[in-house]
Order: structure tokens, then C-alpha cells, then sequence
């Protein structure tokens, strides 16, 4: 690395301060339009007007644009979780936080459909959005159980909000839904109440 | 690879008609015993009285050892919940789905303790176990629909039944645990309903 291009980067990063967010457009763009698989992080950096050592500041490799958001997700979850009324039941509280989740998603719906659109195309990328929902729903029976919540409730509840969640998601970014993420996530934990009352 | 090696393989293999599950036996032990990133493909080889290419025969790689047995898993899975007495609920068919396979299992508890055991000791393996278990929803969320089940009721029923599966697989698998995995499976959807049913 020549002393030319890291003045180089630090004179662009410090002009465009928004260099993170250029990257992340310009990435789901190309993955968007050649395909996940055939965009290179050069291609990603050029089309930002950025240089490749300032996409590896801010995003380990090509992936990393898609789930770099989710720690902070998580973090929005969790908080909502703990911080929801006392003596809520278990579901109810993970209600709420999925409500704070939707309000978060509901702000990005456009990114939301276009990185769900690339995570599909590509198994890898499935798998890893497998993962994180896995993280989300530990990370969901552990504040479950920072209210009081017992085993196996908490994981249970975890789970089961993580999947009622994942369904009401797929349903959201349909180009046809025009209902709220929370007011789906509504209907589909109500589903699942009906169904475990059957038979 | 040489003739005579070739030869050796179908000697051996001809004479030892069960050198997939010593290969199997082999793995597990010396997953168990050094980890499974420290073991390699001609230890095990070695452990069954085989040679390495005897273990590709059967195996892509080494955590193929520990999956393997998945697809008939999901097959014995599938077609419990396909066969299932006409006008049961979803739950009590994906339910009938479950004791067929924790009557596979109960019959092969120490494999699925000390396989359990290695899977949690590496991330690689603790992901395709997900993976594998994702897919396992898809396949109930299928039969069911197979039987009539509408969206969102059979994959909602398929990811719920596959987490209370997963959490009483892994109560199951602990050393005091004396109770039958199909009793548990019972306890953790009852354990659902009653959860569901609060707030």
C-alpha cells in the first residue's frame, strides 16, 4: 500500500462522509443486477467511487454487506424485550419486540425487499440468514430469561417468535403486500395460536 | 491409485460387508476422543481396517459421517406424517411425524448422544446441523400440504414442530435424562400450547 492511496482514501473517505452507505447501495445494486456470485468488491468500490481498501474498512468481505445491520437489529430486539412492562407473559414481550424490529424494518422496506431478493438467489447466503435468525432467537430467550422467564419457555418462546417472525417477513416483502410488517407478524402469531388449540 | 490398492479395497469390503458402520463407529470415537478438527480421513480409515478410498465410497467428507443418516430420517418423517389418520390437525400430524422419528432414535440413543456431543463442540457442524433441521421443517411443511394444510398454517406448523423437536432432542441427549424423546417431544408441545394460550 503506497503512502499515494492511503492519502487517497483518507482525503475521499473524509470528503464523503456517507461511505459506508455508498458502498452498501452500490453492492446490492450489482448483486441485484449481475448476481451476488459475479460482482467482484472492485466493481462494488468503483461504483461508489471508493477504493477497495475502504470497502475491507468497513465490511469483512462481500457477504458482510448484507448482515452487517444485524448486531444492531439485535441490539433494538433484546432492549425491547427487557424494557417491555412487567408481567407480560412470555410471547407478549416477545411481541414487543418484534414490534420494535418491524418499526426498524419498516423504515428500510425498499433495502429490505432488494436484500431478501439477493439472500434468495444464493444458498450461502441463505444459510447464513439461517444463522443469524438462530442468533436472534437466543438472543431473544436470553432477555426472556433477564424478565424471570424459565426453561424451557424461554428458548421455546425464542423459537417460536423467530419462526412466526421469519413467515410474516417472507409474507412482507412480496411485491403485492401492502399490509405493516407488525400488523403481519399480528396476524401470524394469531395463526399459530389457533393451530396450537386444534386437534 | 494402483491395482493392487483396488484390489485390497474389494477384498477387504467383500469380506467385511459392514465397513460403513465401522467406518461410522470409527469416526465418532476418534471425533470423541481428539476432536473433529484434529482428526483426519486416514485415522479413520485406519481405526475401521479400511483404506481412505473405502471411506470416500461411502462419505463426501468428514462431516458427512455425522449427516448421513438425515435423509432417511426425514424420509421416515415425511411419510409418518403422509400415512397419518385422515382429519388429524396439523400439530397432531406433524406430532405422529415426531414419534416415528424418536422411535428411530430411541432405538440408537448412544450414537445420537455422542454424535450430539461432537456437534457441539464446532461451529461448522453446529450450522449444518441447522441446516439440516431447516430443512426438515420444509419437508413437514410439505407432507402437510400434501394432506391439505394452507399457508400459512404448514409451514407454521413445520418450524414450530421442528423447534419443540430440537429443544426436546436436547433435554433427551443430557446424561440424567431417563425419560423416552417421545415423551419429552409431548411435554415441550403441551409446555407450547400453554404458552401460547397466556397474555
Amino acid at each position: 500500500m503506497s503512502a499515494s492511496v492511503i492519502m487517497y482514501d483518507l482525503i475521499v473517505t473524509r470528503w464523503q462522509p456517507d461511505s459506508r452507505g455508498r458502498l452498501e447501495r452500490s453492492a446490492l445494486e450489482l448483486y441485484s443486477e449481475r448476481g451476488f456470485e459475479n460482482t467482484t468488491v472492485a466493481e462494488i468500490a468503483e461504483r461508489a467511487g471508493l477504493t477497495e481498501r475502504t470497502f475491507f474498512r468497513y465490511f469483512a468481505d462481500k457477504p458482510e454487506v448484507l448482515f452487517s445491520g444485524g448486531e444492531h437489529l439485535e441490539e433494538i430486539f433484546s432492549t425491547a424485550v427487557r424494557s417491555a412492562p412487567e408481567g407480560l407473559s412470555p410471547f407478549d414481550a416477545a411481541q414487543a419486540g418484534l414490534d420494535a424490529v418491524a418499526e426498524l424494518l419498516e423504515q428500510r422496506r425498499d433495502f429490505a425487499v432488494l436484500r431478501s431478493s439477493i439472500i434468495a438467489t444464493n444458498q450461502e447466503l441463505r444459510e447464513r440468514e439461517l444463522i443469524k435468525l438462530q442468533s436472534l432467537a437466543a438472543a431473544l430467550a436470553q432477555a426472556l430469561r433477564s424478565r424471570g422467564a424459565k426453561e424451557p419457555s424461554a428458548t421455546l418462546t425464542g423459537e417460536i417468535a423467530i419462526a412466526v417472525f421469519k413467515i410474516a417477513f417472507e409474507r412482507w416483502v412480496e411485491p403485492t403486500t401492502e399490509e405493516a410488517l407488525n400488523k403481519i407478524v399480528r396476524e401470524i402469531f394469531q395463526e399459530m395460536r389457533v393451530l396450537s388449540n386444534q386437534g
